[in-house]
Order: structure tokens, then C-alpha cells, then sequence
């Protein structure tokens, strides 16, 4: 009897292990080949869906080898079709800073794509919202509780009045007191929090509500000149404001209603506003990954990664981050920055993390979960090395620190350094600017933010028909063989193109959306 | 014409500064005298209400006494009369951790107060809640949005089905992955976690709502034997748990009923009880300040202080905290400590703090506010000198880690050392099995939790006034001559039992609360 024979994905030509596909994974016996004109190879033990199975005899002491990178040094003998999983790997050092190639890519800028637009709502500054949402920005968790009840009234009495505005959001945070705000690394949470009210989502309406006592006042975290004036405003005010300690509010509902009648007249401006047809360089597209397993390098984590380049090609600016998600593949990226400049900037935000890890004991392993290795993920090596193919193919044009807002003049390839944990690093890219957001995932997430469509792919069929109303797109039939990464990345250019014009993605559906979350590396106090 | 003579407060006999009381402050000319037998005093400067003005003529060079400690050195000759703020004044350095007095005050305990008693509710492990509320505890930030549309409509469908339940509450948090979660202060908020959702508050039924990929699994966050069996449940089963990437899981509804459906039973067990009587060393009071003024340490924390020392005596347990506010007052937690254990536990967590800022390059001169020296608090020495007083007079007979819980003997007076962030302050409080929080407030804050009635405590009656429907007692009487502090403190005792019973505090009412805060110190990935 013939053994039967399955497909596997191998990346790259000189690899020595592949991914088996098959759903169920595959058993003794069974049969795969990296290409048809390889040679099979019979499976000696059982390997899940999503691991890696050697395709050849690799010595201890060889290196396991996918997207033609070490992920590990192999521990003891392995031979050819023998389940290749963490415990047999050891995980090859952090690659340090030293002699990287510097801006050395020169990638060819390749052929422009003109043509393409959305329909968005273009804002005083000259950013463009892919919604039309108000913000309420808070300067401290203690006015949370209030600002959660005013936001709710708005909803409710309001915004029914205002169809053209999607929806009222207050951006709520733990920072703002009992921080240590002088301390140096605090720039981070509070120029996230002045971004993140400025972000193009928000339609240049900025509306504060603040305690009064607390560390971050109004003016502080939004000097004048850091925000736009309103009719009738003048440079040295501050922003728009609802103070709850002064002494106009006379008890509770007081406070309710001054933050309701404060919201009319930015909620007026903002339903004025219509869509209009503006060019697809108008998008700031965040994309990350979230309960990622081995699939997300070979189907999702591709089609990104092609449709990075073509928004690149369009004019568009697009984000990639997860500093320990890209740590291994720092050669790869100083290679392919755009400048020695930007190469310098890379090595600057990844060393700065990698001594923030160190102080608390940590390094880039620690990242990698227990789903990610049941996923078939054996490390952080093998992880970043499919993390960063959604950053596609062309020269890294900017490098943004933690926080930070794009100019708007920086458009290309952005490497926003952010830490990989989802919410923080959505919460960075918002404040970067983002007006589109892109998660994949393998294992699953119900990922979602309030401020910001977000298109989901799954990594795989199974998910993506099991999660049929949450996944927006399913990378997974990459490995069934019914679409290329092409095809997909097409696919996936066209849907946020519409995403951007308003169409609903599965997550805004549902109303479903996690709390935005500051990376603060400052103490609490 | 005589000038007109106004109240002031001075703390100790030995003071060479005191508070001003009057609404809208003094104006130069106006005349104030330390005691009735001491000689008038003329202001050479207006001095703000609840600001400090000399008494006495300070040299530059000379320790300036509130509370009989010195708060700071005086920069230059301050005339008898003047404002003494916070630019006059040179603060001090943190007293050292050497040669403290280490439980030398033997304070004698007071007499026993027996026959107060509560209405709460008993549970299985012998603690008490003053509420009964589900919690669905989250293993993950992942879950939060799925969770929060699931108990909403627990809320709508079920709870009017359970009368007897108070409420439904999602524990969500930005904890459980991308975390470095093996760095070794990750047990801090692992600990947090696990005990808040043991809560006495929470009747003994555990809930949790899980990822699937996550660096927190259900049995990691809850191990067998730290969490109570539900009936039907072997000891090797973890705890009741819906993870969203269970293969049954198809579609996004299928989520949500599943936890609705996951609900019920516990819903049912929580209905059923009844409040009983117990005695009043059921209670678990945290005592807390926040938003902070001069007024503080002179109305409401010692009305909170008196109220501590009845609790102690009827045998309950009362929590103190907000490391950086006790930091200089150190001689005075280790001189009251219970023994020798208990002083060393003490320096233990305090020189932790201090290790824990200055990794971060800060130091407990971060804790105080532009509200706290607006309100008349100069420095964080004079801040910590106005709460301890919340600690009342009782020895100190144990000292817990932050997220730590309290085991079942240990009563009396407990210094629960945890950042003075007020709501990682209260959240640690939570975990250490809190059932009853008492928070004073000088500027104001709107401050509510949702596990735990918060009974708030106004330092100043025009505070207490405007923020009539806020407020649960009005401290500021003591300034205004009305009530002394005893007869405060046992008003405040009396109304914690009230409340405790079942009685509605303002922020119930409004169903206002800020969301828990996680103390993570080691770094995120």
C-alpha cells in the first residue's frame, strides 16, 4: 500500500524544515515533499497542523533553517521527517548592533500606482478621516467614571440628532496622577494621549475633560499650538474644556450635562462634514499581528505584506511595529531603510528596548506565548520572521519613537517602534496617525478599537469558517491553494479601500472594541 | 480700627506653622493666633485657605514643624505672619533605613468594643461580603470587548430574573499577554488578579472568561486548590471557564451565550443567600486619600484615623496604604509595629519602592500634585504626615505585599503596601479582600468602584456642598467648629456599618466608577 502523500510549505529554497498544512496535522507514516520536484520524505512521528516537520537529516549542532534563517540550533540528531518543535531547538543569540548593514537595500521605489481613491472625510489639517467619530479626551482616570456616564447621555440624546457622525468615544486611560510625570520616559504615554486626540478619525475636534488637581492639566497636555483652534478661540487658550473641580458644577448631574452641551457644537461640526473622493495616499494603514501561530508567516502575514507594498506604491503611508517581533530581523531592516538616517533610527528605538526589557529582567523571549507554541511558533526568532513579512518589500522611509505623530509629509514604509502586546501597540499607531488598521491572526482574537476600523485576517480556513462573522478576510485559502498571495494582497488592497469608504468591518458590526491601553515605562507613583 | 481675628489650625503645640480655615483665604493685615492663650499673629501677606502661615519668626536654615515634623528647611528668614508655601521651603531627605525603632511603642491595645454588628453576606470560606455580585473574571485584555457586550446583556436579561444579586461585573484589565510574564515581578499582578477575583464581594463563585492562546491560561491565573469548588467540580478541574477558541465557538454569538448560559448557575447560588448578622470584625475596611489639600490631615483623615482605631477595636481589620505617603513617616510604621516581623516587613516593601523609583529615575518627591500644592500641601513630607493619619493609633500587626490577600486571622491594623495611585491603590486593596472602602477627598474626586462600596469623605464643607450628591460625609465640620474628630470618626464608624449593610453610597447611586488598575512593574513585550 502506498503511503499517502500531503502538501507542506517550505519559505524558501534552502530551507530544511516546512510547515505541514493539513488540518488534523499529519501522522507516521505519512508522506510530504518540499516541491514536486523534491524527493518524499515518510513522517517518523506525528506533526500538528502548523508545525514544522525536518525535511532532511539535521545534526545536533546544525542550524533549523526557515525563511532561510536560523530560527535555532538543533539540540540532538534529528532526522528527515521527525516533528521539529521548541524543545529541540536552542534559540541563537539576539543579533547585536554592531557592523549591520546601514541603508545598504537601495530597493528600487517600484512603479507607482495612481488611480486609486477612497471616499474619506478630509479634515482642517490636511489628514483624512477614514470615520467621523467625537472624542472626548480625558486628562486623568479619575473623571473616567463621568466622562463614561456623559458619553453615554451624548449617545443616547445626541447623536441620534447627527447621523453623519459615527459615534462619540472617550478616550480613557489609567495615566494622568499618581504617575511619576517627570520622570524621563513619561514623554511616551503623555505625547500618546495628546496624538491620539488629534488623530484623523477625530476631525480635528478636540473636547477635554479634566479633574482640576490632577499631574497632566489640559494645558499641559495639550499646549497651545499642539491642537486646532476652534471658531472664536484664540492661540494662548487651551483646549475645550469641562473642568469637574470647577466651581460652576454644583452637584453630579451638573457635571453630565456641561459635557453633553459642550459636545453640541463639535458634534455639529463633525455632521456637517461629508464624504469625499480623496487618492489612497491619504491612508496611515497600522498593521499588526495577535494570536499568531505558524500559518501567520505563510498566509496572512504574505498577503499583507503584498498589500503593504501596493498602498506603498499608492502613495499610502503604512506602519509596522512590534519592536520584539522585528528585534531578529534588525539586519533585514537597516538593510532595507531608506537612509543611514533612518538606519540610525531603527538601531536607536530597538536598542532603547532592549535595555527597558533588561531593567525588568526580560528580553525578546519573553514574548512568545503559550498559543504561539502550540500554534507551532518554537520562538521568538521563527516568530518575528513571519511577524515581519507584513512589512512587505519596499525601503523603510520613516522610523516614529513610541508615541509619536507622522509629519505630514512622511509618507512610504513607517517603522513605528512600538511593544508587540495588541492594545498597546494599536493605541501607539493611533497615535501615530493611523486611520486604518490591519490585525492578523492564527489562533484567533476579537480584537477591536473604537477609534479605528480594524480588518482582520485569519491565518486559516478552519478559523476563518468557525469565526465567519468576526475574521474580515481568510489568508487561509493561500494554504488550500485557492488564491495566491497575489491574489490576496489584491483582495485585501481593495477591501480596505472600502473599509476606508465606510464600509462596516465584522468588529464595528458588533460594536466590539478593546480599551486602548498607554505604554508608560515610568514608575507609578 | 482693630484688625479682625480668623481661626487657624495648628497641629501640635510644638508647630511653628498652621492652616488657614477660612473660605477664600486671609489678606495681609488679618489676624490669627495659635491657641487662645497665645498672642495674635498679623498676616504681612494673604495667605490662601489651607495654606500655611509662620507663626513665629523662622530663620533660613530652620526645620519648618507641622504635625511636630519637619516638613522642610526655610530657604530664607520667613517673618512671623507670612505664607509659608512650597518655594520657601528646602525637603528634607527620605529618612534612611537605618536604626529605625524597630515595634518599640508597645502601644498598649484599647479596650475591646463588642455588639456592633453588620448585614452581610456569608461566604463557604468564612469571609463576608457587604454586596453580592457575579464577577466573570478575564484571563486576558483579548476578551475584554466580548466580555463587556456578554455582561451587559447578563445584566439586561438576567439580573431582573436574580433580585437578590447586586450586580454583574466584567474583571477586565490590560494584563495576560504581551507581558513579559516570567519576569520576576510578573507575580504582582498574576496575584492581583487571581485574589480580586476571590473577593469576598464576590460571594466565592469564579467565573472566567478566557483566550485560548494566552500567556495567562485559566490554571495559571487560577490554580487547582487557590480557587473554591463549585458543587460538581473535582479539585483537579480548573475554574468554571469559556474560552472563545474552544472549537464549539461558531460565530460570535455562540460567545456570548455561552457566557450568559455560564452565568446562570452561579446567578442562581448568589440569589439564593440572604444578609445575615455577623459581627463587625467581618469587616474589611481600605482606607485611601486622593486629591489631597491641607485640609486632608486635619478633618477627614483623622475622622478616617478615629474610625480606623473603633474598627480595630471591634475587632475588624482596616488597611492603610500609598507607599510614597507613608515613605517619611517609616520611623513612625516601624516604631507602632506589632514585633520585631512586622518592622522588618515594613522596610521590606518600602525600600523596595524606593529600588522600584529609581529605576525609573524618580523618587517618592513624584507622589504630590499642582492640585496638592494648590490645596496648601507643600511637599511629600508634609502630604505623608496628613495620611498616615488615616492609620489611626493602633499597633500594626501585618504587612502585605502588593496583591497579596489578607489570610483569615490576620485582623487588626494591616499595612498594605501599594502604589498611591488611587486606583491601583484601590484595586490592590480589592485583592487583599477589601470589602469596604473609605476614600477622603480635598480637591474633589469621583472616585467609585464597581466590586465595592466606596464611602467618600469631603475634607471641606464648601466641597462637601457643591458636591452634595458625591459626597458620603462631610469632614469639613471639624474646621468649621461643628463636630470634633471624635464625634466625626464615629459617625464615619457608624455609617461604614450602614453602608455595609446595604446602604447606597453616592456613587452607587449614580452607578459611577473608574475601571481597575493592574501594578505591573516589570515591562510589557
Amino acid at each position: 500500500m502506498n503511503a499517502k502523500e500531503y502538501p507542506v510549505i517550505a519559505m524558501h529554497e534552502d530551507d530544511n524544515v516546512a510547515i505541514v498544512v493539513t488540518a488534523g496535522g499529519l501522522k507516521a507514516g505519512d508522506q510530504v515533499r518540499k516541491h514536486r520536484s523534491a524527493s518524499a520524505v515518510t513522517l517518523v512521528n506525528a506533526v500538528p497542523q502548523g508545525h514544522k516537520v525536518a525535511l532532511v537529516n539535521i545534526a545536533a549542532g546544525q542550524a533549523v533553517l526557515r525563511y532561510n534563517v536560523s530560527i535555532g540550533i538543533a539540540k540532538q540528531n534529528i532526522e528527515a521527517g521527525s516533528w521539529v518543535h521548541e524543545r529541540l531547538l536552542e534559540m541563537p543569540a539576539a543579533r547585536n548592533f554592531d557592523n549591520l548593514p546601514m541603508a545598504t537595500a537601495k530597493v528600487p521605489m517600484a512603479e507607482a500606482l495612481s488611480d486609486f481613491t477612497f471616499d474619506g472625510y478630509r479634515n482642517a489639517d490636511g489628514s483624512v478621516g477614514t470615520r467621523n467619530i467625537l472624542a472626548v479626551t480625558t486628562t486623568v482616570q479619575c473623571v473616567a467614571g463621568v466622562v463614561d456616564l456623559a458619553v453615554q447621555k451624548i449617545k443616547q440624546e445626541l447623536l441620534p440628532l447627527y447621523p453623519n457622525v459615527d459615534d462619540v468615544v472617550g478616550i480613557e486611560h489609567a495615566y494622568g496622577c499618581g504617575v511619576a510625570i517627570d520622570a524621563p520616559d513619561a514623554i511616551i504615554p503623555i505625547r500618546t494621549l495628546r496624538n491620539i486626540s488629534l488623530n484623523p478619525n477625530f476631525g480635528n475636534e478636540v473636547l477635554v475633560v479634566s479633574l482640576g488637581c490632577e499631574k497632566l492639566p489640559p494645558l499641559r497636555l495639550l499646549p497651545p499650538g499642539s491642537f486646532p483652534l476652534m471658531p472664536s478661540q484664540s492661540e494662548s487658550d487651551g483646549p475645550d474644556t469641562v473642568c469637574l473641580q470647577d466651581e460652576q458644577h454644583v452637584g453630579f448631574m451638573s457635571m453630565i450635562q456641561h459635557i453633553v452641551e459642550s459636545a453640541k457644537p463639535h458634534l455639529q461640526r463633525l455632521n456637517a462634514r461629508q464624504r469625499e473622493t480623496v487618492p489612497v495616499s491619504e491612508l496611515v494603514v497600522g498593521v499588526q499581528c495577535g494570536g499568531s501561530d505558524a500559518f501567520s508567516g505563510v498566509t496572512a502575514n504574505p498577503i499583507v505584506g503584498y498589500a503593504t507594498d501596493l498602498l506603498v506604491r499608492a502613495g499610502a503611508t503604512v506602519m509596522f511595529s512590534e519592536n520584539t517581533e522585528v528585534r531578529d530581523a534588525v539586519a533585514q531592516l537597516t538593510h532595507r531603510a531608506a537612509s543611514t538616517e533612518v538606519a540610525q533610527s531603527i538601531v536607536r528605538e530597538l536598542s532603547w528596548y532592549d535595555q527597558y526589557l533588561e531593567r525588568g529582567k526580560a528580553d525578546r523571549s519573553a514574548n512568545t506565548t503559550p498559543g504561539n507554541k502550540a500554534g507551532g511558533l518554537s520562538n521568538i526568532v521563527e516568530k518575528a520572521m513571519g511577524s515581519i513579512v507584513k512589512s512587505g518589500s519596499m525601503p523603510i522611509q520613516h522610523v516614529l519613537a513610541p508615541g509619536e505623530k507622522l509629519q505630514a509629509n512622511q509618507k512610504g514604509l513607517v517603522f513605528a517602534a512600538t511593544p508587540a502586546s495588541d492594545f498597546i501597540c494599536g493605541t501607539l499607531q493611533l497615535a501615530a496617525g493611523m486611520n486604518l488598521h490591519v490585525f492578523t491572526t492564527g489562533r484567533g482574537t476579537p480584537y477591536g478599537l473604537q477609534a479605528c476600523p480594524v480588518v482582520k485576517v485569519a491565518t486559516r480556513t478552519e478559523l476563518a469558517n468557525r469565526w465567519h462573522d468576526l475574521m474580515d478576510l481568510n489568508a487561509g485559502r493561500v494554504a488550500d491553494g485557492e488564491i495566491s498571495i497575489e491574489e490576496g494582497g489584491w483582495e485585501l488592497f481593495k477591501l480596505l479601500i472600502e473599509v476606508a469608504s465606510g464600509r462596516q468591518t465584522w468588529a464595528e458590526h458588533w460594536k466590539l472594541h478593546n480599551a486602548l491601553v498607554l505604554f508608560n515605562p515610568a514608575p507609578i507613583t
